[in-house]
């Protein structure tokens, strides 16, 4: 997708064929757009550990490019085994990078030391290839879902809520919830998306906001308050939001407060869909409420917030009352009873084992 | 209630008996206890407009008061009536700043203009003395549902989550929403509150958490977006929130989403209670979605946060990706069907014209 109207992914080989890796520092995103070179191990943990790099997908690709940084110093297998575990140690609640790390130490510990480095370039840039075109056909699939909204209102424009960043910038390209609607912006619709805040990280005011604004969809930021107020007044046609895990009866882990728009949507029969790849259904798991352990984070991420001055730096303040504890959860679980559907790579289900069971029937 | 250990109250006549009326500066809350003099009515009705006073009940004290600075000025029937005028269009949603301003009148508009001025004083004294009498009813009301609370769990920590800030700083003295929740500390019943951080404005962070911080009671500031998950796995024993406006037939407004909680409440089987004064009842509306008009604020309220910075100074940082627009919605509706009960001075009652008919008959 676009930054300043030129093409971009959110991760790839330096030009000058050096091996490096180039990733968007996320992390200075929406105020500055700085591109970082990754040049060895510690530089690509270092920017995982630090949310340079963030969203499931992305942090994947961000391992297995590490990995290839760790063969290019070092392609002994003690060095790759080293590379491997730093590389989980880095965020070891993403199942992502794991399962990234895994399907590079196979593709290359079979090799002889000196092919290990191009064998993991290449199973690096099909990881990335493959996510793309996984995320692509998510946005295929969900298009028909806007088709529909749009119909249902009889033309205009369609209003589509989204919650946190589910986008582009979570992913290689095209994003995971949000790749339905760049599908719908190229197809011609006339679309305008609702951007939750997304507090505490203000993912949506910040990276939706801003990837939605670079690729000229029409957006509008809201209060992570004002959705049910919106779907009451008749202002939004669709939700779309992704998922960081997806248990196998359609229970849907994803930011914290997914829930009380999904209990939203329920209570104003607006449809409630979330897009996600296969990859982040966990298939051991059928009750989401009961068996996904929610991440408490820091509270500091609730109650210092940064942002851009007057003048243009960077800086952070605390809002709270000095003194007063915080709690920070970072996800919930949206119950599948209230899920209209799941948006996946092989097409549209419901958020049921029966509907996952139909497109993965490998699973069964 | 206390500041810094000190008595007080959140409007009150100028020591000096110049007839001056002094407000703690809320927007300055919780960083700095600032005390602003009001001197005319430009200065009470820039108070209401720009929330250095705020809540319903404060927001009608403030507006008596700012009749009575105007009357100091002019007791003409022509400024009588262009200063109540000026006091009701500073804020749209409130319905008891109209209440106020009408009470007003109906004391000081008979009174020939020499005597006004006297009269408007003792008018909104007791208007003062009345709204504390009438919270500090409502929580000693509001205290047999915490009473219950506790017993439905068979003893331990009450939890209460509440929204925005329905506290004494809301109103006079004691609060709506938070005075039974002072009645159980002086009861002596082990309780803590989840607060609601309340975006876009932080009430909660700021003053709800501030407010029980000086009062020592136990709470735990969260996103607006945890509650639904806190009440999913049993961490909620009840909801308590004011309301800004409330229909005869029993629906609420009140800070935007208030409404999401209220799903979650009802999607968990926790009790969601409302409390009010009877003087923020509109008994002319029967559906509240419907009729109640929601005021859209200035969006920089969502995208430019203040706070204090490392060095203790204030300080606004812009969150939000630069050139999207952002929308701000101040209040949400609940309808009554998610109301399990209302609080008010006369006692407790079912969300319904028949529950608040059988406590207010005048009213039929």
């Amino acid at each position: 997708m676009k930054i300043h109207g030129r093409d971009t992914r959110t991760i790839w080989p330096a030009a000058d064929h050096t091996g490096d890796v180039m990733i968007l520092d996320q992390t200075l995103l929406p105020h500055r757009v700085e591109i970082v070179r990754l040049a060895c191990l510690e530089d690509a943990a270092r920017a995982i550990r630090d949310m340079q790099v963030r969203g499931a997908p992305l942090i994947g690709a961000a391992a297995a490019h590490g990995l290839c940084l760790a063969l290019r110093a070092d392609p002994s297998d003690a060095a790759l085994q080293a590379a491997a575990e730093t590389l989980k140690a880095t965020r070891p609640t993403a199942v992502n990078l794991a399962w990234a790390v895994d399907e590079m130490l196979a593709a290359v510990t079979p090799l002889p030391p000196g092919e290990r480095l191009a064998g993991a370039e290449a199973r690096a840039a099909l990881l990335c290839d493959e996510d793309v075109e996984t995320c692509h056909r998510i946005g295929q699939h969900g298009l028909k879902l806007i088709l529909d909204a749009q119909a249902r209102r009889g033309g205009g424009v369609v209003n589509i809520l989204t919650h946190c960043n589910a986008g582009w910038l979570a992913c290689v390209d095209w994003g995971t919830a949000l790749s339905p609607i760049y599908a719908a912006q190229i197809a011609g619709i006339d679309l305008h998306v609702w951007v939750d805040e997304t507090r505490p990280r203000n993912q949506g005011a910040s990276l939706t906001a801003f990837e939605l604004g670079q690729q000229g969809v029409a957006h509008t930021i809201i209060a992570d308050n004002a959705g049910g107020h919106l779907m009451q007044h008749g202002l939004v046609d669709l939700v779309i939001v992704g998922t960081d895990r997806t248990t196998r009866t359609g229970d849907v882990a994803n930011k914290i407060g997914t829930y009380l728009k999904a209990l939203a949507a329920a209570d104003n029969k607006v449809p409630f869909h979330v897009a996600l790849p296969g990859s982040t259904i966990d298939w051991s798991l059928t009750d989401g409420v009961a068996q996904i352990p929610i991440e408490q984070r820091d509270p500091l991420e609730l109650t210092r917030i940064t942002g851009r001055t007057a003048d243009g730096c960077l800086a952070s303040v605390d809002i709270a009352a000095p003194g007063s504890p915080a709690a920070n959860y970072g996800f919930d679980v949206t119950p599948a009873r209230l899920v209209t559907g799941l948006i996946t790579e092989r097409g549209l289900c419901a958020a049921s084992e029966a509907g996952l069971l139909g497109l993965y029937p490998e699973r069964r």
